[in-house]
């Protein structure tokens, strides 16, 4: 039981979401300023998750996307091709891994707001997943960049999850920058790794002042 | 960033491995004998971590299978329709998540035989992983089915790996079943949760006779 394929029900994915994303995601490709050479933050993520592996420091990947197959076909002598799939809604974030003995789970977002980080980045489901991990004594964050400002922070999840239950109480549907400048960790991007987030775990495990 | 769409880079997987897979995955599903009523392991893993989820006792996925997309069409009114994919080959396992505090990973494997378990069911990525996740201080295993004989195991990474490391020094190919008997701990297959794996872990961790 090697490669698994689907259950054979077809599933409806969210289809402005899909799109939507998609064509933020390739415009964001093409950005190629100075400050992040063009790279996405996941690209960033993965070469530094890719440098914590190499050295053993961290095991922590990418989840694939999800994906509903529908129809495969099997050319003699190549391989088999995906001719009809669909995206399907993640139900949990984006990372997990294992550092040290601690499970390690997170999402990242950016945004090229300057001053607030709009919450509809965030998905309910994500926020429910991340309570979850909490819940099982997990360490569970977000890490955030503002393109425009160059800036990264992790966020600890209690400090999302208080935003997030905020506005659905009727308040703000934005995370101020203020807020990242004073509750949560600011990480300077280097080279090699990229994002040094563990840096920032470390802190957020020893309850370290920000 | 709500869907992460592949780097584009065209990748080729192992095309023997996967239709193989893919047989021997439909042959399994139309094996409607009593005693698995037709279900896969993975449909009773997940099952499992259903129930495990809904109750909040351990918050355990599994992994997408990684899919590198070349082609979508965006029909109107519709959803997005992947039209050209390929399948890629894993870096990890299938399953992880968090329980307790504990990282746990694990892969799911089932076999026909009835008195070994054959090990080209293993793929060395997933030996390495386990490894590095063992590095970590995470919890590692392989819940094996012997479907014939409705007999479950969880088996402990040291084990495998014993048997992994024997092979590739000209050892013997597979896992006498003598050997799960004797060293790795046995699960009776219930209902409700189908196959309750929490109970070896624990055994797993408080390093209990079998």
């Amino acid at each position: 039981m090697t490669i698994h394929y689907p259950n054979g029900k077809r599933y409806t994915p969210n289809v402005e979401e899909t799109i939507s994303s998609k064509i933020k995601r390739d415009e964001k490709k093409k950005d190629f300023s100075f400050s992040n050479r063009g790279k996405t933050l996941e690209d960033e993520i993965n070469e530094t998750n890719a440098y914590y592996l190499s050295r053993q420091i961290a095991i922590i990947h990418k989840k694939p996307v999800p994906i509903q197959i529908v129809k495969v076909e099997y050319p003699s002598r190549s391989a088999a091709v995906i001719r009809e799939a669909y995206f399907r809604t993640p139900s949990t974030t984006d990372y997990n891994g294992v550092w040290n003995g601690y499970y390690i789970d997170f999402e990242a977002k950016e945004t090229e707001n300057k001053t607030s980080f709009p919450l509809n980045n965030v998905h309910q489901h994500q926020v429910t997943h991340m309570k979850d991990v909490i819940n099982q004594q997990g360490i569970a964050f977000t890490i955030v960049r503002f393109s425009t400002l160059n800036r990264y922070f992790v966020v600890p999840f209690p400090v999302l999850n208080e935003a997030w239950i905020s506005m659905e109480n009727g308040g703000r549907k934005s995370i101020p920058l203020k807020i990242f400048e004073t509750r949560t960790y600011e990480i300077e991007p280097s080279y090699y790794p990229r994002i040094d987030y563990l840096e920032a775990i470390k802190k957020i495990i020893t309850n370290e002042e920000i």
